[in-house]
């Protein structure tokens, strides 16, 4: 326990009844009950994610999930669209693992819009996939990924879909919109500690990894399609996050199913942006295109953003540094995982106190 | 909570205090608090191994070290030594990344012994590293790893070392040894839940890997050793986990330090193996080579393996099934993680009852 209120992007800070899953003695990855559990958390994953396609427990972080999908299902060449730190990300998995990449990269704080992608995938027909960013975590901005998805699709293209920071807090249709991989990670929107990796694969993904040589063994998904059919993995899974998992999904439910989820973490959202922007604070990323789950938010003219999540600490609440580039021109305040409004209205009192010292305008120490 | 007492061979039960450090509330893995975790469990693992060199905590199982070994250090060709399923996955492992792969084999229940790799190294002088199985869990033998990797180490090669169920219950010296790379995963002898992999990684390791192209991303050991200079990964990690094994490690300085937690280890499983030995049943490797940390038993004449596992968990007690070829012919019990004497006792004398039943000794259903 640190203490602090957490308004981190991941890991964020959990629900007790997740908690208290981690803490479960364990049992063999190989005996009845872990099937049991793999099963009924599979089919609760594949009810949110709306998919009648595969969806695969990883134990690894999400980036795991990139690297199993450019080597699964890329042969030479891929596409990948930048809007930030995590898109440039996935580039850098395809070149490390080999492969050509095509780069849709737009300015910090611009979404990747259809046209673009449209125009981008007619200049360069011979690449097998694009890697979309749904939620880029980095500047706090989200994509239009069914519109996008359906641009990648009319050019014939498979669709990676980094959700890492979206899925569980936003909706996400994988059949529907035509995603062939779409993965996230724990510690984001569902809300429990990181060290596993959940995503949606396609059955035109798998057919298209059958065509793959040296797809490698740790992160092969056909590999992993033989074991899912008795409920396994083919290795040792990560078996308290998995019992987490389950424990949200079915929490969300008793909640009143995910679309008041959803509702709420939007909720969660606007408080802080309207918060923020009644200090005089902007959001960094193009309006209509912030993220419902990670506010990135410009620091005032003459302040580091560094600064910023500094002094919150000293106040007992853990933001989000700028990340990358955006390191000291701002800082973030995500809203996943266990949140009560009642803290959010405590923070953003200290905000203000701290905007207003580092800036002078209540006099004080600068 | 399965309610069993649990004598598996990974994932196995896990002490009180271990449970209560998975349930931590999180925090950033890039906060001060997390730094402070990482550097002080890495520093009590280096010691623990003895070893001057890295030790990296992945977010992934143990076979992930194995990819990483590969993909990292082998440009064209490896050998695998082999006594059983984890050595083939090595040279498994090894293909699927593309590598050309040269075995040396022995029978099942047969160690690799130090000739024998000094043999098969004159015969192939072009393979640039050998991967050695430490302890065999499919079998539940150990090989004479300080021998072999002199062996290794004579002919100039890379050593790489699967130490899954040996880490933590024996002694490894890795610096004295030679060993380039040792791996293990968090399920098996420190007692921790699934969800993380450690190994040590020696200077000439990372040296090889900066000659070696298509690293990739996730596994890439020179993108870790870049992170770890400022205690951290590049990928969010399996905080929990780290939690959990930081705790555990601790535990065993105030229960006396390393050679009491092996002596512990030994004492187990004598009284174990002795117990079985009482009962008329033979351990399935050559004397002499018997895991200290799993012992593979021969199911009696007629008898199937696979029924004992079943009878023992109607009495409470989850031990672990043959693996493999070996899935009737034998029965496995662990000796890893959190278990008493006491329940050794008790599951000794079920194992009495069940033999007794299962060979019709003492009458009963058959």
């Amino acid at each position: 326990m640190t203490g602090f209120k957490l308004f981190t992007v991941g890991p964020v800070a959990c629900y007790p009844q997740v908690l208290e899953a981690m803490a479960s003695q364990m049992f063999s990855h190989r005996s009845e009950e872990y099937r049991a559990l793999h099963k009924e958390t599979v089919e609760l994953l594949r009810e949110f994610l709306e998919t009648e396609g595969e969806v695969f427990l990883f134990p690894s972080s999400g980036t795991g999930f990139m690297e199993a999908s450019v080597r699964n299902c890329v042969k030479k060449k891929m596409l990948c669209a930048v809007c930030g730190s995590f898109g440039r990300r996935y580039a850098e998995v395809a070149k490390t693992n080999g492969r050509e990449v095509e780069v849709l990269e737009v300015p910090l704080g611009e979404p990747i819009t259809p046209d673009l992608l449209d125009e981008k995938l007619s200049k360069c027909p011979d690449v097998e996939a694009v890697a979309i960013t749904h939620n880029e975590t980095s500047v706090g901005l989200i994509n239009p990924l069914k519109e996008l998805a359906e641009v990648a699709k009319s050019h014939g293209k498979l669709v990676f879909v980094d959700a890492v920071s979206s899925m569980g807090g936003v909706e996400i249709r994988v059949d529907e919109w035509g995603l062939d991989i779409c993965f996230s990670s724990s510690q984001k929107c569902f809300g429990i500690p990181p060290g596993l990796a959940v995503g949606a694969v396609s059955e035109e993904a798998l057919k298209r990894a059958e065509e793959v040589p040296n797809r490698g063994w740790y992160f092969d998904l056909l590999r992993f399609r033989r074991y899912q059919e008795r409920c396994e993995t083919p290795m040792t899974p990560s078996i308290p996050q998995i019992k987490a998992l389950n424990t949200i999904l079915k929490l969300i439910d008793e909640w009143g199913g995910k679309h008041n989820y959803f509702d709420l973490y939007r909720r969660r959202n606007e408080t802080i942006r309207n918060g923020v922007r009644a200090l005089g604070l902007e959001l960094f990323p193009r309006r209509g295109y912030e993220s419902p789950t990670v506010s990135c938010i410009r620091a005032p003219e003459g302040v580091d953003g560094v600064r910023i999540y500094e002094e919150m600490r000293l106040k007992g609440f853990e933001l989000a540094k700028g990340y990358g580039p955006l390191r000291h021109e701002t800082f973030r305040i995500g809203n996943m995982g266990y949140i009560e409004f009642s803290d959010i209205q405590a923070m953003l009192e200290a905000l203000e106190e701290v905007v207003s010292t580092l800036t002078g305008k209540a006099g004080g120490v600068t």
